[in-house]
């Protein structure tokens, strides 16, 4: 009987494009573009600049691409990738698997494909098997990862990467299998940063990636792993889950029926995701009622007790945020932001922006209101109430934010945070053929369009 | 109150060679050899070929020294040393903490001191910080990572390779602490493998060396890491050894007065542990009386219950090995070449070797008896008796295996398994120099003579 990692290595081999639904690839292509322009604006705003420059040092020359840089080692341009990808923490979640999909799937995807000529098809369909299996790991211990201190991105994401790979660069089911045996000795990831805020997490779907890239380059020239690596006595889930219940066989038994790629959720801002709701709540109201900041009395923000705790109190720090990481926790900053310049992305996060008077003057006018949402944990349900001057009352609420299944942003919305992120890094001429190409993944035969994301440069 | 990790990392940061004891010295400088001419040999024979393979495709080019090639970058040279040293099961062993230490320090101490252009003096003090933290970081869980299905080589040895490349290039405290909560997310290895035979197992400490490299590196170009990577309760132990007891303030504690790099043990065969003793007895026994094959009536090894199990029974397979692998859990096999060509070394389990039509003839008159030895998980304790044809009975036995602190090879007999592996790969004059620059590492101000490895070969 073939083990989990045979099955999956089957479908992961033998995914062609014409299996995949429609839907599910232009949602696969999208989440690549923005898990792309993620990465871009991390690169402009001059995140995780170790990355590219560790890698300069113990990484050799070549000519792969990564986000700033055309002459690095495929292995070493899949890490900048997935580092950058992740380093704003704005890149895509699927909200079971609790895995950052994208930020470790595409940058092993992008390398491989690459490194072996491979068409748009092959990548896309490379993309979408290392999707399903990075969310499917996750799945099969949804929540268990985080509870136990592991960060899925890093632990489950190294077999996605490993698929996108194997699957980019052609190798058989056998093949395969062996490269996720060997990428079950890679899996790796703690969340310890928790404790002290140091930056480990952003390498985590880095080097998820740079594994992914290496096990499947392992297996091509030979090196064999074991195809009991999810289910053995030894293997990852008796180690990293012990003594915990997990189920595989549901999410093994699905691949190729369901496609859980359709899942992943969009993160609209750079914020805390118990901002999200409330701003986009305030920005439904102001699409209606067109409003300046001294039109505006009060405006008082809806959310949760976790909510409350996360980005509304202590109210006197929340006022007046003094870094842009702070000004990411403050739901009156994200309001007063929103209103008064009428967006929200990561240009809002920097030093100047977080110092704007105007933005300043508002945000003492705002407060917060205790409100019960939705218990699930991928829905963060706001509000907000705004009293105008002139003695006006506009409410609003969203019982799901926006960017999940319940409440998906429109493929506009999409391309609209794509553009504005990689407009920080891109002139328009490159951004236009990132996206034009990109779209058009599954008819390309030529990816020499990527070589753009070499010429990434970090605003001064 | 300091951490563990910033504990060890003021000892790594600020370790001199004037600090090291003579022995401990000596000891690491002749484990260094050791594993370099495991490396060596490996390569020659053509183990784990796909490790040079892969790199020269997903890596780039450099300017750093591995086994076999001389034009790798830093990471990569680590990876391929690393996995190179431990392809053969020659290299050498901390028999407490379980972990095949030099394999996974050497090549990163290696690697970021000749990028750093650093000294030997700085190069030996990285190898003796590096052993000194893979081992205590095992020590903490003796037995338990084994027990929970993690390889200790590659979790715990990625902090030995962390502290070895930090010491190397000279990172502070400060820096090292964020490199070790850099590794524990880079912390990897399952003996899945066992289920099947595949060959992951070699690459752990590749795959930690490479790792170590990486970690010392984002952490001198500003990355962090969490401080409470150990003691966390998203930490290493917590994680990888989830509801285990551990004790890793007695093995901070006792970093600096107690050299646990003076317990490293060597192995002086490439076969199973089990033959080792019943090996040597016969090879006192020759040496007193020299015997030839057609001297001999019959010989019976001695071993206990498990030494049985694995290199006795079923005896009919036993006495025909069919290949080099099987040969090494040969009893009859290893006595018989022992007295045939008078050397059990990597050369002793080749094909050719193998089908020795001397040896066959001799292994039929091989049997073995059960007896009891040493407990001890690091006690592997056996003899022989020989019936010579004209009527002589000739017994000794050994209650420990050589090698380990207990019957320790002498100085000699290390430089000798050196010679003989390196030999398989390299001319005499690369040989003598390795030896000779190597047992010199302290006073020595140019490491170009490792250069001299990017010129092994492989054998035709």
């Amino acid at each position: 009987m073939a083990t989990y990692s045979e099955r999956l290595s089957e479908f992961v081999a033998q995914l062609k494009i014409e299996q995949i639904p429609t839907t599910t690839a232009e949602h696969a292509v999208l989440h690549a573009l923005d898990g792309l322009g993620c990465g871009i604006a991390a690169h402009a705003f001059g995140e995780a600049a170790y990355a590219l420059s560790a890698v300069r040092e113990y990484g050799g020359r070549g000519s792969a691409t990564a986000i700033g840089a055309g002459d690095l080692a495929p292995a070493d341009a899949a890490f900048v990738n997935g580092t950058l990808c992740h380093a704003l923490d704005l890149d895509d979640t699927h909200p079971n698997s609790v895995v950052h999909v994208s930020a470790g799937v595409v940058p092993a995807a992008i390398a491989a494909a690459r490194a072996a000529d491979a068409s748009g098809a092959d990548l896309l369909a490379a993309i979408v098997a290392g999707n399903e299996v990075s969310i499917r790991i996750g799945n099969a211990a949804s929540g268990k990862f985080h509870a136990r201190g592991f960060h899925p991105t890093g632990v489950c994401g190294v077999f996605g990467a490993t698929a996108a790979a194997s699957r980019a660069r052609g190798l058989d089911a056998v093949q395969t299998a062996d490269a996720l045996g060997i990428a079950g000795s890679m899996a790796s990831g703690l969340l310890e940063f928790l404790a002290d805020g140091s930056e480990t997490k952003r390498l985590h779907p880095g080097w998820a990636a740079r594994a992914g890239l290496s096990a499947a380059a392992l297996a091509a020239h030979g090196a064999t792993g074991p195809s009991t690596v999810f289910e053995g006595a030894r293997g990852f889930f008796a180690t990293y889950m012990y003594g915990e219940g997990t189920d595989l066989e549901t999410q093994v038994a699905g691949i190729g029926n369901h496609w859980v790629t359709d899942e992943i959720a969009y993160k609209p801002y750079p914020a805390c995701h118990y901002t999200h709701a409330p701003v986009d709540a305030l920005a439904e109201l102001l699409a209606q009622t067109p409003l300046r900041a001294e039109d505006v009395e009060t405006i008082v923000g809806f959310t949760d007790e976790t909510g409350v705790a996360l980005v509304c109190e202590p109210a006197a720090d929340k006022v007046h945020p003094r870094t842009p990481y702070d000004a990411k926790f403050s739901l009156p900053y994200c309001l007063a932001t929103r209103l008064v310049t009428g967006r929200l992305d990561v240009g809002s996060f920097t030093p100047e922006a977080v110092a704007d008077p105007e933005v300043a003057v508002l945000t003492p006018r705002i407060g917060f209101e205790l409100r019960q949402y939705s218990p699930t944990p991928d829905a963060f349900g706001g509000g907000v109430r705004i009293e105008t001057v002139d003695g006006r009352v506009l409410e609003h609420e969203l019982r799901w934010q926006r960017g999940g299944a319940e409440n998906p942003l429109s493929t506009d919305e999409v391309l609209a945070k794509f553009r504005t992120n990689a407009a920080y890094g891109l002139p328009s001429e490159h951004v236009a053929t990132l996206e034009r190409s990109t779209l058009a993944l599954a008819t390309s035969h030529d990816l020499s369009y990527l070589d753009a994301l070499a010429t990434a440069t970090t605003r001064k």
